[in-house]
């Protein structure tokens, strides 16, 4: 079976996932970028569990360091959090069929927790997509246009009904696998079972 | 450094924590059972978030199963949760000098998780402690005793003063580990810290 990765472009522990796939060599993924604001405010949150949360916030802000250390990967703590991610996410559920789907996603989780920058900036969202190649104006302005916003906002919804609660969250079939610490064993469920993901050049 | 081990009879990710360390061969760290329940009610909640928050908790029940058969764990979802876990903490803490600390912890999980057994019942303990060789009905006395009750209470506030939010946390020098998950990660800087761990037969 394939697996479908759900992630939110605001969420840093989403960041370790989207660039550990390269490095293990699974790049053959169903790209589910989705919002977590409306999961959390069903949830009766108006925020992330990490702001809210202090002394979890705390911790994360210790935590990511080491797991980006760990998996080689760099890290400079934003400094807003949560990033506002409509934006990149609108772009993100455009383009999720497009082969560089994995570059943008790469690009844009880099720009949020590498270097700091605003990803809700068009301006930044637009250099990413030219140094892909890619028309930046045209996808931009269908990104924002009214179906690709009712493509996203169903999106969510559709988290709702998988009863999704975090990022990243992998589905497998049926099963379930919250988290980053989870990748290993979702992708070894997928290769596992037929027609699984097809290991690719790392 | 040594490894301080926080964690609670009732916590479900704790009992698999408690089980590898013997597999691990890390059966020397410092033991430091103590209450989530209090540390939940500071954050506003009446019960744990894996019952409060209806989504994750279902997860939690997926991902248990996985993961203890990935450790060769045993595993029966405790028709209780969370069990009650005060009287085996009041042992806990009574005892966690003692070489037979772990045998203590490991059967006291293995009831509540393996055999839906109710830990907060004096005969399961007393059954545990006879089964260690230990006198259960003078252990039983000073576990209820004024003086450990207050010591439970002084751990749980010192839980609080390290800003703990979860079970099981793992504490190396100044370090936080929360989860399972970082066990590894623990403990790999406990052994690279002079004064690690030593290390145990497995």
């Amino acid at each position: 079976m394939k697996l479908e990765f759900w992630f939110d472009f605001a969420s840093n522990y989403s960041y370790l996932s989207v660039m550990r796939l390269r490095q293990l060599g699974q790049t053959d993924v169903v790209w589910r970028p989705f919002l977590l604001g409306p999961i959390f405010k069903d949830a009766g949150w108006n925020n992330s569990p990490f702001v809210l949360q202090k002394d979890k916030g705390a911790y994360v802000w210790q935590d990511m360091p080491r797991q980006c250390a760990k998996y080689g990967l760099p890290w400079r703590q934003p400094s807003t959090f949560p990033r506002n991610s409509l934006l990149a996410a609108r772009i993100g559920i455009l383009c999720e069929e497009q082969p560089w789907m994995l570059d943008f996603c790469e690009r844009t989780m880099l720009a949020n927790f590498a270097d700091d920058r605003d990803i809700s900036n068009e301006q930044c969202m637009s250099e990413i997509l030219s140094a892909l190649g890619q028309d930046a104006e045209a996808i931009l302005r269908a990104a924002l246009a009214d179906d690709n916003k009712a493509r996203l906002r169903a999106r969510t919804e559709q988290a709702k009904a998988h009863r999704i609660f975090g990022a990243p969250t992998f589905l497998v079939g049926d099963a379930m696998f919250w988290g980053n610490d989870r990748l290993d064993d979702a992708l070894a469920m997928a290769l596992s079972s037929p027609q699984g993901l097809r290991k690719t050049a790392g």
